[in-house]
């Protein structure tokens, strides 16, 4: 199931699954057939699987007849992030996909050398943004803003020293990020200060529950500039598996239903090409991974 | 005000005001008095100058004659970390007293060069836990675990792009933190993975409310591994001040009520120390700040 964050044009915001076409405000499906479901994608998590059982058969029993106020046609909504406001940071994972390592070694400050763990960090959840939101690029402060398409990884259940072997279990589901940096804001070797600002995490269109992605470890992503393509690549060039992360982060920090683990992006970002590209005010960046869907966001100035 | 976050022996978790000795019910003060009063300490802040005021108010009014239930004497009460879930992660100070930027050069990856701007870093909300909480030593993850004590600041208002001038008006007031650090889980350089582990952010016993703190650039701050001295210092001598640093990370991270930042340790860690020390389960470390209060945690193997 796609599952959406959406706003009406009463500027409610609603929970809702993507339906041919349509967003199905989810609770008011649930009250049409006297069913109580939740009105915000992390209680839904909260609640899952049974909040995900009991919508997929609502959704089966009145596809195509929909109960009145239920269905809006897709277009006519806005979507949000589908998480707008995480309930921690995000967790980010850098160097992650071998040559992007080669890439940041020769124009980051850091090792040309695989990483031998995952190299976590993070971004505050003051840092999302929905679809079409602006990315702000504050000259004042930036002169390097750069893109990173990224997978991510929506966690189901709590996880405190998970093994490889379970880890899969927690999954919720995946969306899309742009881990957006600027990278002259690196403060003594650290990435939250680049990585963290307002407007620095576009996540969305949807996530997509855990069932519909067959091998989350083989979809392609793709990040344009202005139609240009900068970065194209498949998740089966992680240099560390989902698994793997899951485990290794929850091994000392408590993963909990709604984290959200960004798992790295490939080469192509604009601190790795020759000359050196940027984000400036009036780029738009539209980005996606294969089964999930697309973002578009422009650059604005602040 | 002492602002604190308490437990009852029926395990319930209360807003209190520490006065005379006894930890006052704020909720139940209201209510005696016919005053709806916040029950935790975050939709409290979220409620300033408001809540605060009728608090005092109330405090004043009744102190000596507390109605029944709402004082309890605070020997009788477990106290919980102020502040037990940060809406947000903790931003955390690096390198930011003289003499702890020099001894981190020379034992651990960092500069000797005192940093232009601060540092920042982050530690998730699940790091937090209270006084008397055990900080957990994971052998199988590290073999140098630190210490850190901070003077925190607890934001009172939403801060984007707020000026040094304007910044103090967005204290809501000051706790204590110890920023355990594992200095072996470095990934990359990054911080979080060594610093954001659960247990890792013992904070308390209170919140000193801003008026009551004359001068936050002027305290004592202190630390102890199983009663001896290990780290000594004054605020006075932070390179960054507080309304440096909140001007700095909400030029680019807005800032919301509750959030914290713990503003950086002075010199005497044990990775600075000759030989190195670490901590060790069974080690019991106490600190504290000037007019604050104290903290103590014992190490516990897990």
């Amino acid at each position: 199931m796609k599952l959406i964050t959406f706003q009406t044009r009463k500027l409610q915001t609603r929970l809702g699954a993507l339906v041919d076409g349509f967003a199905i405000d989810i609770e008011r499906l649930g009250a049409a057939a006297g069913v109580t479901l939740p009105d915000n994608m992390l209680d839904f998590i909260d609640a899952a699987p049974a909040s995900l059982d009991r919508t997929r058969e609502l959704v089966s029993k009145f596809a195509g007849n929909w109960p009145v106020g239920v269905a809006t046609p897709a277009a006519n909504v806005r979507l949000l992030a589908p998480i707008p406001r995480p309930r921690k940071n995000i967790f980010g994972i850098g160097l992650n996909y071998v040559e992007h390592v080669a890439e940041s070694a020769r124009t980051l400050d850091t090792s040309s050398d695989l990483p031998k763990q995952p190299v976590v960090f993070s971004k505050p959840p003051t840092s999302v943004i929905g679809p079409g939101d602006a990315i702000e690029h504050n000259a004042k402060i930036t002169q390097q803003l750069d893109w990173e398409v990224e997978l991510a990884v929506v966690m189901g259940a709590t996880c405190r020293r998970v093994s490889q072997e379970n880890a899969m279990d927690a999954v919720f589901g995946y969306t899309v990020i742009n881990d957006v940096s600027a990278r002259d804001c690196r403060r003594a070797g650290q990435w939250i200060f680049s990585k963290g600002q307002d407007t620095f995490a576009p996540m969305g269109p949807c996530i997509v529950t855990a069932d519909e992605v067959t091998d989350p470890h083989n979809l392609d992503l793709w990040l344009k500039v202005n139609g240009q393509i900068k970065q194209q690549s498949n998740t089966r060039h992680l240099l560390f598996n989902i698994p793997t992360l899951i485990a290794d982060i929850s091994s000392a920090i408590t993963l909990e239903p709604g984290d959200i683990i960004a798992t790295g992006t490939p080469s192509g970002v604009g601190a790795g090409r020759s000359p050196q590209e940027w984000l400036w005010p009036g780029d738009v960046v539209e980005l996606g991974v294969e089964s999930i869907g697309e973002l578009r966001n422009p650059v604005v100035a602040v």
